[in-house]
C-alpha cells in the first residue's frame, strides 16, 4: 500500500471510475473501516492502477480509482467481499451516489517528489 | 449556476476532466473566489454538462467537470480568463495536480430528489 494522495498511472489510454457519493451518516466508523479494506483489496486485483479519494465538509465524497482495462473493473466488481460491501453501501450508507467508467485519453500535470511517493 | 453536489449528466458518452490537486496553502481566499468564478465561467461554455468538487481534510482537492465532447473542453481551456486562472494555480495555488480527460462510456447509480435538483 502507498499512502500517496496521488495516483502513479501510466501512460494513456487507461480506465477511471469515478465514484462520487453523499453519506446518510449512519455507521461511520463501520464505513471507514469498510473503506480501507476495500482500498486494501483493490490493491490485490491485477490491473488496479492506484486510487484518489477525498471527502469534503460538504458531504460530497470523490473517489476515482484507475485500471488497466474494462476486464480488471469487471474482476474487482465480480469481487464476492466487494459486492457485499456494495450491497450495505446502498443500504446504509450513502444517501446518493453515482459511478461512471471512463477511458482515459490523456493526461498532465506536476507531482512535486513526495506526492506520487510509493511507500 | 446549480447548487447541486452531483452533476446531472445525460446518457453516456460524454467527456470527463479530472482535475486532483494539493494546496500550496497560499492566498487561499484568492483562490476560493477564483474558483467560483471559473465554476459560473465555465457554465456558460457551450457543451459543459456539469461539475462535481470536493476538498478533503487531508488537503486533496478532486473536481470533475462533464463535457459534451472533445470540442467544448478545448474551448474551455482556450477561454482567456480560464487561461489566466490556470496560469496562477500553477504559479501560487498548487503544489501538486494532475488534469486526466476520460471519455465516460457507462454510468450508474441512485440520487434522491434532492441531490441532483437544479436551482
Amino acid at each position: 500500500m502507498s499512502d500517496a494522495l496521488f495516483a502513479s498511472t501510466p501512460a494513456p489510454p487507461y480506465f477511471a471510475v469515478i465514484f462520487t457519493s453523499r453519506h446518510t451518516g449512519s455507521k461511520a466508523d463501520e464505513y471507514q473501516a469498510t473503506g480501507q479494506r476495500m482500498i486494501e483489496l483493490a490493491g490485490h486485483v491485477d490491473g488496479f492502477l492506484g486510487l484518489e479519494t477525498t471527502r469534503g465538509e460538504n458531504g460530497l465524497g470523490i473517489t476515482v480509482s484507475y485500471w488497466r482495462d474494462e476486464d480488471s473493473i469487471q474482476a474487482w466488481y465480480a469481487n464476492l467481499e466487494h459486492k457485499s460491501a456494495q450491497h450495505r453501501g446502498r443500504e446504509q450508507w450513502y444517501r446518493d451516489y453515482r459511478v461512471r467508467v471512463a477511458r482515459v485519453e490523456r493526461d498532465y500535470g506536476y507531482l512535486s517528489d513526495r506526492a506520487a511517493k510509493k511507500d
